[in-house]
């Protein structure tokens, strides 16, 4: 099993920003966090799915909000332990371990802070394998599990518990609390048996976070950080078909916060002349489209990275003259299916096409 | 004891209605609900205060939204139950009984329907002894105790649970969580004890309703409903200094809904030839003015009655050309201490004035 240390932290982080996707909120934050908190209580211990008990609880941690108000209204670590303690209390039960509900971005750090504040056990797992901005976004919606009770909390102690049968309902809830807790708060929802995690959950997730993290260290000493990337993305059980999809400079940037989202889209034009590429971003980049015709969408994973050293850049932070690679890649297939694709297909964002695989790579 | 059958339901309705001063919805939806309850699952038991056992567990049963959307968008019955059924879990305590939290308009009458459905007694009081638009305006927050938990949950079966100490943080989240119920839930807060109850609460006000009700109905047959109401008001514990403000003729109307409530104001020309009389309203009538001075203001009852038959006039149903008297009276006296007007004084609704008592009648 892994272990992270404030030695590790920042591959971990830089991973897990991959594997955002775009969105999740910056992971810098995110490790800042994770780094003041093990420096503080201790290393968390991280578990994998299959050393749970079947009827043991696992709660997911995560913070709620528009990644641009992240930035600055972070958590407080009461909101963490009043997170737990509700919900422990609305579920009448002892909660045994905690999980990441999404390994992107800040909220794959967000958890590790809880786990060393309580000592509870950090499952090494996530919802999605990814970063997704809806809560129902997430496998153990697609199959079956109720997202309920969904509990927020804040920093001025304010607790409210959502009760309903439909997770996009509970996600229409959520963003109306939340613009009375300043657009940003902490969120635990589908509470989980260690019986339905072993289902459900994309397992093992956190490592392939710091795997990936490893790989860019890597590849930065030998002056190669992307081919190195892109070569160990492709040895990962999960994020296959890793591909350059252009190699070019961002020439426009619209962003704009509504509905609770960051919403916008960037154009890369190429550096080998050919046609711009237009990447469409609900925080999490959406689709990447090229001469009117989409050549990756959700639910694969769409990445920009620097195209020196493949550090994560995601949609908050693009700018005008940026050199990136936009990189695309599978989903583990768990996310890849029918029910899957109804869920967070091309459709679910409002896109007029339907889900292709990428073009398979050779490895 | 009062008991309520469907014989005088319609005189509590109406008594209501006029404690409601403008507000608390359509005061006719509420009665329909009650007399289908009441037709369906047999009379209500109503218990007093006194009655009740000190450790008895009491909540509140009352619906929450633009008065203009209960119109069209009343309760299922189900929503009910499951409000009851959700603070019960909430509380970790079977409910004792159910009491309204405001004895105005349709809030005076969901309890009825709420009780006979789950065979509890209703508890024959309120928390303000007329109607006010916001959470926090209610004696338990006054004198300090906890809105929490407050359970909301509409037709569809959706329960959301706020844990706050601040009533007025409460009013917020119910707010936005009411935007994704459509604009109009049931709402339970203020769970009591029957000690707490026995301290705050404004006692018998269902009494009060029906009397005031009869009153009307008595006098309309004596042709001079609007001076035997007066004088009943006068005749009873809390209404006491009951006056007729201006009579006259309604000439302008302006009505607006925004943030959840209905806002506007209304004028008022006396057949007397003296100045206009200017009446505001947040949901209910908040300041009656004249010359540039109000006459009346919260916490005191404003109500707008027809001037022929004394029917009581919502703020929602106000149009020009009506002939009315508008009636402004005291409020129990706990709800005008220094502590009570800083939670639903004059300030509180932006008037820049402070409270004044009302001129003295001579019984």
């Amino acid at each position: 099993m892994i272990k992270l240390t404030p030695a590790n932290l920042e591959d971990y982080a830089r991973g897990a920003a991959l594997l955002g996707a775009g969105g999740g909120g910056d992971p810098y934050i995110g490790r800042l966090l994770a780094e003041q908190a093990i420096t503080q209580y201790g290393l968390p211990e991280i578990i994998s799915v299959d050393e749970l008990d079947d009827n043991a609880t696992v709660i997911s941690i995560a913070m709620i909000g528009a990644p641009t108000v992240l930035v600055e209204k972070a958590c407080s670590g009461d909101d963490l332990d009043l997170l737990i303690k509700e919900m422990s209390r609305q579920l009448g039960k002892k909660v045994d371990a905690l999980m990441p509900i999404e390994i992107g971005g800040v909220n794959s750090c967000l958890p590790i802070v809880a786990a060393v504040r309580t000592g509870l056990p950090l499952v090494n797992c996530d919802g999605m394998g990814r970063a997704f901005p809806c809560l129902e976004m997430v496998t153990f919606n697609v199959y079956g599990e109720s997202i309920s009770p969904v509990v927020m909390t804040d920093e001025h102690g304010n607790a409210v518990t959502i009760n309903t049968a439909s997770a996009k309902k509970a996600e229409n809830f959520a963003r109306s609390v939340l613009s009375e807790m300043g657009l940003s708060g902490m969120i635990s929802c589908y509470p989980m048996k260690g019986s339905q995690l072993k289902k459900w959950a994309v397992k093992d997730t956190m490592t392939c976070a710091l795997h990936i993290g490893e790989a860019i260290k890597e590849g930065r000493q030998q002056d190669n950080a992307v081919k190195t990337l892109v070569n160990r993305l492709n040895e990962t059980q999960y994020y296959t078909n890793a591909q350059i999809l252009v190699d070019g400079k961002v020439i426009d940037v619209f962003r704009e916060t509504r509905d609770g989202f960051s919403f916008g889209h960037c154009v890369v034009e190429p550096f080998d002349g050919e046609e711009n590429v237009t990447l469409t971003f609900q925080n999490e980049f959406i689709a990447a489209e090229k001469n009117g015709q989409y050549i990756a969408t959700v639910p694969d994973i769409i990445a920009v990275i620097d195209r020196e050293n493949a550090e994560p850049i995601t949609a908050e932070t693009l700018r005008f003259g940026q050199r990136v690679n936009v990189l695309a890649m599978d989903v583990p297939s768990v996310m890849r299916t029918e029910k899957a694709l109804g869920v967070f297909g091309p459709q679910c964002f409002g896109l007029g096409c339907d889900y292709k695989r990428l073009t398979k790579v050779d490895q």
